[in-house]
């Protein structure tokens, strides 16, 4: 990863985003990221609770006319402040959003997963290159130096040709009125939203995309949760290469993330891998006839600043964002595979591209 | 675990164990597992090199007529010393020594696999029924303090239901000369000798047996190594309550070998899992809101000499032993049914008792 | 602790700081910080370099004329944006600023140690008593969750009455024209500038302090960064109630930074335990006949940012700062016992309050 | 370290020991550690319950007559198969029974401390060199790999010059009765029987003797468990090169052992470190500016072997012992050093050997 600024930029130097949703995730992750940023500043809140966004404005210094209404969101293009917006809503509406956006001519930072559907995540992409504007998929963990560092290492061999692959990501959904337990607003069950960061990663690691998917789902009978999504999946996938990736999702099992890598010479992961902060990276190799386990500890900026900082750079430099639209399509193309297979009892196979990070543009 | 015994048993109270194949194994763990068991002792070797099996003899105070060849096997039947064979011989010859010595009246510890197909394992439990002889698998995992530790955490369900596991054991096998690697003498790759640690102790430690199944195989072309059996296999199992499992082993990745089993209110596993010592078990669960990651350390006996004790007070004491043939032929079913799903591409299902530890007897 | 506020204040409604001192620490974490912090905004810098403090001024949204030099640092009292200073400056300059923020009518918040003698310490007190102002010394460990969470555990004698303890804080400083190789500056080595943290952290855990104390010191001769100051000193306390402390500091050896308690019961402590982050807690005990060494895990706010909010938050609801200048002085009257023991080389006695936490203020 | 045996001595070539002295120490460590050994067997008993010595004789298959009553310890020198003695008694009886030992020609293996004051050891020193004996004192870490790690690490200088060291061990005793409670036959408390551990290493490590120590020491008012010893010590070692120890023992906290070095470039240490099995090496170190810590595993066979083979070695091949005579009436001095500034509360000072490892002899 490229050296981040060392100073913070003036706030009128800054890229401007309007938040676009403001629940749990905006007002505990992002509006604090936003102070931690270097080059991205808050410049409007988009909400359906206009009294307490504007609470939340005076908080971080934004003035009451910087808070908009769902209904008035095309009124951000007349707000000059407003670079980009951070789609923050359920899956559902990424789609119309991200082609409003475009409309306005602002630049798009859209949540994963991309959209419920490749042929959404496809419109979503047409829009935005028509406008001429810029649009990114939030893939937290490539923009983290821990991710970042494990991609390096099995990319220059240090441990020898990666073999194996396993991941985890589970959580307890325990409300039934979720809106990630809706079929029609989450598109699916915890494999879109967070069994999707396993996926995203492994893909972001290898530099690789696979070749054939395999998907076993289970939900609970008469588990009011899991009526319309899963409750969970295994799946695996094969690369090109050989490499064989075994993954478990679910929304019943305690909090976990984790990866690791196996390869001839040792294996590296991270665990937590995708949580907020906190993730470690651990390492085992051999060395004069002993087996060294060791934690290699890195300072550890605020993860959701980076990735707001890089799509920033990337409007102030005219440059693709590292994972534009076209990363998260390829997200929902396995997404649909794997939903295929667990449907069929078959694997899927798929067409690879014959060059490594074919979806990607330029490196954080 | 019952509690061990305090003191061992005076020499000639103990069960005489004749080892049937002297190789790296049985020099450097088998026969030290010996001195430090409590109710075993060495009373034969046969071996091809007489004059090594002698010099070895000499060291562990054996006579030298207690060494025997090959040829001379059935002459076991005359030492009144040895009361049980520990077979210790590649995968193909399991079934003609343990039915030879069923026929001795002698009693069977063979390793795994029991076998290289159900037949012959059905055949080996048919043989030694009807000489009224005991038959176990070496199952060692199903005889260690730190194994049943997370069985019992699982089986009381202290951390809730259990939803996901992964298990991984892999290692590289670096002389394609191998008897691993040939197919007619090992039955199969890497599932077979390590991968099936995974299989048989997450069926220990579920006490449940799947009822699907799906595998992926992959040799790396050209490699001298794999041109009979798998490099490596990535697999599924789903059990009948629902439980997902995600295993991997291969050939040509770092020794490595691990399980996890994540439940509604914290996960558990081992790490290593299936090495012969320095077996780790950590936990994760929540605390007061907090996040709480903790290791249990044990007292950590020598696995062998657990499991040759357990077998010895089984022959001591007329019990059926835990890990009987009927276990072993279980992984039998499911390596075929493993390798039928790499070989179709299609998940195969299974037929699971109705009843817990179906297949096991008397606890250790 | 108590609870953070769920919500920062509004700019307007928070304790205005002036930063006195632009060094590294003030740059890469105090300034960081006041974007962090809830109740706190930076309201001016006080610095030698004016060209540069306002171009760090404007990066941070602070008006040039918010930007002082030293020679017009008594010019804050006309701002009145500053409520309160911060003082980053070397040890020997802490009275002099903090007297004539005292004389301007502004709350100190001074960087420990709080200065380079007893009789220092005493003025500064006295100053800002006769003045109205509150002083704090900014222990920031006594402001962070792990190290509560420590407290907690022993003051609740969840693990027994503590018997033993240990510390260790060391660093390489490698530059001998640095300020803090020079005792008129600094006072000291490194006991005064990272050893404290021992000394405070202990006596903070405990909520008591030592009777007896002795101190050993040594430097390399010859070595050009050791002329002034000790390189190393390792240290002993004894406690009314009979805890031996153990402690160790210098300034040649590796980063590290731990401390450990030893009760009848089980052990805690943190590792690293005075960085700026990343502090790692955890705790070994007996469950069942079994060792269970455990790693809690907690959210980990910026730890200049819950420092500067409670100073912030003593100042709107007029308390008493946990850590206010008698704390600090206690520390410094240690520091004077210490460096005699290691004069004389013999231990020194000393008076101990009769109640716990004599020294502290309001809770945090 | 030496290679060890790649296979056992036939018994008949082994050294054959009498263990004086049947506690849980010979029961429980011992005699297995004996079954594990490959230079080295069990050839008499000397035990004050004849009935009961028998039993475990039976059980080792060692014949009645070579169960012996302290009464016909002499008559040990009829015994052929009798090569050394290992007395496992309480301190105060070392002397009398390693001198009469050496009178019949055995070798002696004595436990640590060699004794109770520096006059009884010059004096066990004496009549084994009289007799022409050997005579060993079991310091357990000095023959086992984590600790030859460690100290290969720091005398190789690979994480630079060592500045700092801290080493604890305690444990809880709680029975007033226990003789280690008793002065008489003790010698002294915690210091003497487990804070030895850390004072016998740190000097093994370092290679190096301190030349002044300073002790503090505590006991409970009222606890009956402290009437005769210290409940716990502090102590401080300085070294000629400057290196500062500190180290805490104590008989009221919890069961813990390890030591770490701060060395210029890095730390090293173990924890546990002093027990019986299951010590753990771990490192801090930097790379490419990041900070890494790291587990060494190795291979861990049994310490007790390890020792008691080193012997049979130093007998089979007339070598002088790594831990002589001499080794242990260092650390006795050390002790009447530590306690004589337990009372006098001033440092002692000592002169050091002007080489290192001056009391040292053939490496294990």
């Amino acid at each position: 990863m490229a050296e981040p600024l060392k100073h913070p930029l003036a706030p009128e130097e800054r890229v401007g985003y309007a938040l676009v949703g403001i629940g749990k995730l905006a007002e505990e992750e992002i509006l604090p990221a936003l102070e931690a940023s270097k080059r991205s500043r808050l410049a409007a809140l988009v909400t359906s609770d206009l009294e307490d966004g504007k609470r939340l404005a005076r908080r971080y210094g934004l003035p009451p006319e910087a808070v908009y209404g769902y209904d008035d969101y095309d009124r951000l293009a007349d707000n000059p402040g407003v670079h980009a917006v951070y789609i923050i809503l359920p899956n559902h509406l990424h789609e119309d959003y991200t082609v409003r956006a475009a409309r306005m001519g602002k630049h798009v930072l859209c949540e994963k997963p991309m959209a419920n559907s490749v042929a959404e995540g496809e419109r979503m992409i047409a829009a935005c290159r028509a406008a001429g504007v810029k649009l990114m998929i939030a893939y937290r963990c490539q923009y983290e130096p821990h991710h970042w560092a494990v991609r390096e290492m099995v990319q220059q061999g240090r441990l020898g040709a990666v073999k194996l692959v396993e991941s985890v990501h589970c959580q307890v959904e325990s409300d039934p009125g979720e809106w990630r337990l809706k079929r029609k607003e989450a598109g699916g069950g915890p494999l879109v939203d967070i069994g999707v960061y396993s996926l995203n990663t492994i893909r972001f690691v290898l530099g690789l995309e696979p070749v054939e998917v395999f998907a076993q789902t289970y939900a609970t009978p008469d588990d009011p949760r899991f009526r319309e999504v899963e409750e969970q999946m295994g799946w695996q996938m094969r690369f090109g290469n050989g490499v064989l990736a075994a993954c478990l999702t679910g929304y019943s099992a305690f909090r976990s993330s984790r990866y690791r890598l196996y390869a001839e010479g040792g294996w590296v992961g991270l665990d937590p891998a995708f949580d907020y902060r906190g993730l470690r990276l651990s390492l085992g190799r051999e060395e004069g006839g002993q087996q060294v386990v060791e934690e290699r500890r890195f300072p550890a900026p605020n993860q959701f600043a980076l990735e707001l900082d890089h799509f920033a750079r990337c409007i102030q430099e005219d440059l693709t964002p590292f994972t534009p639209g076209e990363e998260g399509l390829q997200d929902l193309r396995l997404v649909e595979a794997l939903y295929a297979s667990a449907r069929t009892g078959r694997p899927v196979r798929l067409e690879a591209p014959d060059k490594p990070d074919a979806f990607r543009g330029e490196r954080p």
